[in-house]
């Protein structure tokens, strides 16, 4: 999958993917509205409205990018229908020739894991049968519980031909607090991304590994060191735009062919038509607005690339 | 619901939480048959069978204990249906009046934490409307990201009544990859437990915070450690059992008082018809021969705190 990745990153030229984190607040008035009418002010209405939501902007977007990020805490706030919006999101995508990162941010100890690993990118044993239940092509996976929380993923993925992202260094404000605690003068967030690339380093594609990592667009410098300690390992750039990450930030992020990254932008593409820049659109053409904002933002990252 | 959970412990004398994990392969035949007879060895199959399977332990086991703690991975394993299911055991717990912990380990930038902990411990706005998707009382939360990811737990918790474990120590053999490295001399686990202390000063029940904290049954003297660093927060108590912990292993988890902490086993319990142990009820008595098993914690920790 890392490799089908890489193939459509550098098809489109655009080490871009899309979070599709819908809010509700998001959701532009007639769409909400239209699903009400049918669902009412329930949890099913808004699940449709974040599903219609995403289908629009991913109509408009397929084809300029390779990937997209649903987050599923977005969907999952609204329970169990949320999760059949996240569901039909995934398979909508995928359908578009899209690659899926499942931001689900599991990780558990190892039977628990596996479970969770069977239901995002594996395949369950019912009786004589087997289902593959959300399907995403990766999934992002947090480490804090260590390897025995990671190898069931790092299994399934290996028979799967799918990939994850390891949660390095995080992109908020305070992920500082642990991640950066100096152990053996190292910071924490190096030794966790010294292990991800020895993971991937029995995890490889042709070129870099499907065991990649998530490293915050607003920590340009750490980006940099961590690159060096994980030269095979491809990066997943979240913070960009929305929380203030900028192109020229992610330099260090790539290696010399351009290679080795991608940059998430979530609100600064799908709620793209309420900033300014993009107010001309209006709420009724948020899915063109979406995609002005990813022509720029590739054309933003062409720029700091050079 | 800190000062009901203890309060259900004081009157059931028995600090001990069912972990209703329920894999496919615990579930006797003659449950998974009649679900597949009535849904095919489909997804919803599977879920119909542990919801079945949970249904019956829960009755057979209620009066006993104060809480159970579904783990939401041995749902979502099962996609969607399994989610159903989850959500089935969690009000089917609540309306026997147990406390229900919900171990979904989630955690997240700020904006995606909240709506995590609106999912799951919170009310989510649908236009005029609102709703508890997910409704647990307590939940457990991974810290790695720091304050801001647990923030918005805390506000809702603050806001519901409810409370949440925080993951400090857990139980598995390579957690102290990460957890247990020295940073300025103390190991990872105590510097996330004195936050998790501090986090819990600003949310107090009468006597213990409804902040608590997650330390592995399998690792008694850091408990111990622990139990120092945390003197208000209570502690979920994972390990016990199949996973080695002994009730001799817990006396430091706990206060003067017999307070403090409680106890998890999830296949000790669940699967108890399975070993040698209660291999007399047979798998036609699953449900009583996991009552016996209660009945035998119960009796093994009570002696170990004397």
């Amino acid at each position: 999958m890392i490799d089908k990745l890489i193939e459509k990153i550098q098809k489109t030229g655009a080490p871009i993917v899309a979070g599709l984190d819908p809010m509700l607040s998001y959701v532009p008035e007639q769409v909400q509205k239209k699903a009400f009418a049918q669902y009412g002010e329930t949890l099913q209405g808004a699940a449709e409205a974040i599903w219609q939501f995403n289908r629009e902007i991913v109509d408009q977007i397929w084809d300029l990018i390779p990937a997209v990020k649903p987050q599923i805490a977005m969907y999952e706030q609204f329970g169990v229908e949320g999760l059949i919006a996240y569901k039909k999101t995934v398979d909508y995508c995928k359908d578009k020739g899209l690659v899926v990162i499942g931001d689900v941010k599991r990780g558990d100890i190892g039977s628990t894991s596996a479970a969770y690993a069977v239901g995002h990118l594996g395949h369950v044993q019912v009786g004589s049968k087997v289902y593959a239940p959300f399907d995403e092509d990766f999934a992002t996976v947090n480490p804090y519980l260590g390897s025995d929380g990671v190898k069931p993923f790092l299994e399934v993925c290996k028979e799967e031909k799918k990939g994850l992202f390891i949660l390095v260094k995080t992109s908020n404000p305070s992920s500082g607090e642990f991640q950066d605690r100096l152990i053996d003068g190292k910071p924490l967030y190096e030794l966790v991304g010294e292990k991800v690339a020895q993971w991937g380093e029995e995890h490889m594609g042709s070129r870099y590994s499907y065991i990649g990592a998530v490293v915050g667009a607003t920590y340009p410098e750490m980006g940099k060191a961590l690159r060096k300690i994980m030269p095979r390992t491809w990066i997943l750039v979240p913070g960009y735009g929305a929380q203030g990450g900028q192109g020229k930030d992610l330099v260090h992020f790539f290696d010399q062919d351009g290679l080795g990254a991608i940059v998430n932008s979530s609100r600064g593409i799908i709620a793209a038509y309420k900033q300014e820049k993009y107010a001309k659109f209006g709420p009724e053409h948020f899915g063109e607005a979406s995609r002005a904002a990813v022509e720029d933002m590739i054309q933003d990252i062409r720029l700091a690339l050079g």
